[in-house]
């Protein structure tokens, strides 16, 4: 039975961490919001309005069958032994769910570069603390993280291909993401700061060249970056 | 072999969450960075400037023997099934770990309510951002997560009194801090939504009144709120 992604239908986001994985992976998946009539289906299971009885806080969540599985971390922790995209052992997948949380909180941090204030404002309502708190992001956050994302690589005993053992990863995956769509909402401060983190920048070209990645980046199931995501590109916040 | 925990000596912040468990798991651990000396063990073993193969990120972190574990929803995940803190079957452990990582976004958002420009800034240089998310966390998110929250216990077969299955698991431990953090950090909003959600303000109850946590939160182990952790009071905040 093909798995069901339920995300927002209009914008990569989160859900997009969750495609990559499937992509990779080879599996069968429907986005089901992007389907006629799947965005009633996603906000049927969705808080508190529903009768689920594990109902998801947010989107993306993914459906296997009777099993819902939210929190995109938690999703590409169910997925990754399911598509073969983390190690075998227990220590290696606790290490790649550490890496896909960590990614997750640069995501986090990343959105509130553009809603400082509530993600229920308007950015032109929040546009001076935006301002203040990308500066910030771009100067001390970005290549923090950045930073340990190379280190990282840096002393993977396999070598500094993956960020977990002698395989892709869906640590790998979602350094990949997070990396594009910061390029794509930072391209004068990424520019600057890749060139501090080759490995991450290796990564980057490596995972981008995968033929299954290849063909899916340049289908119609892959959704563009746009002012409406995650990742923003307002020229008033890079630098 | 004793549990080493490496967090912040003077707040209860995020380490608190890992101590809930350790204290109502009944397991011996150590709070390194509390003796003398444990500062300099944890920095040596974090971020980039270490020799460490698997550095975290960021405390807390957990050693038990040779593994070490980053992120504080990872770290509950890790003990709950050695500490008899989840469910049997893989699916209440699922859930158990989503229901944790809801409670670490509303950590994060709760943090930003006093730091929503930078954490490198001081409180003071960002206080009418301060004042402007806080009030929208206070009318928007706050009563969206606490709902939820009430959802959950309202839903589960087993009914209200656990947010997975019929026993006390790490997610009632972790929406015990965050509620008791958030009633030090804004009582007046809290005093208001709690009412909204029966079932949380009982857990919240249930769970102070267990003898090992009633032992820990009157013993020195335990650290109160301040104005220096993620949990604040700041009148001007609160409404």
């Amino acid at each position: 039975m093909a798995y069901e992604l339920y995300y927002w239908p209009e914008i990569p986001g989160r859900g997009e961490f969750v495609r990559l994985a499937l992509e990779e992976g080879g599996a069968e998946y429907i986005d089901v919001a992007r389907i006629p009539g799947g965005m009633a289906r996603m906000m049927a299971l969705l808080g508190s309005d529903t009768a689920v009885n594990r109902p998801p806080f947010a989107p993306p969540f993914l459906k296997d069958g009777p099993v819902v599985v939210a929190q995109t971390a938690a999703i590409l922790m169910y997925l990754g032994p399911r598509l073969g995209l983390v190690p075998a052992d227990e220590a290696g997948r606790l290490w790649t769910h550490q890496v896909c949380l960590t990614v997750a909180d640069l995501v986090a941090e990343t959105h509130d570069t553009h809603h400082p204030i509530s993600a229920d404002l308007y950015y032109a309502d929040q546009k001076d603390e935006a301002r203040r708190r990308a500066r910030h992001f771009r100067t001390d956050r970005l290549p923090h993280f950045l930073g340990w994302f190379d280190t990282v690589l840096a002393r993977n005993p396999a070598g500094p291909a993956h960020l977990s053992g002698d395989m892709l990863t869906t640590a790998d995956l979602a350094l990949f993401h997070v990396v594009s769509g910061l390029a794509y909402a930072f391209p004068r401060a990424m520019g600057r700061h890749l060139a501090a983190v080759p490995r991450v920048a290796a990564l980057h070209a490596a995972v981008a060249a995968r033929p299954r990645l290849q063909a899916y980046l340049a289908s119609d199931r892959h959704l563009p970056f746009t002012e409406d995501g995650i990742f923003r590109h307002y020229p008033e916040l890079d630098g």
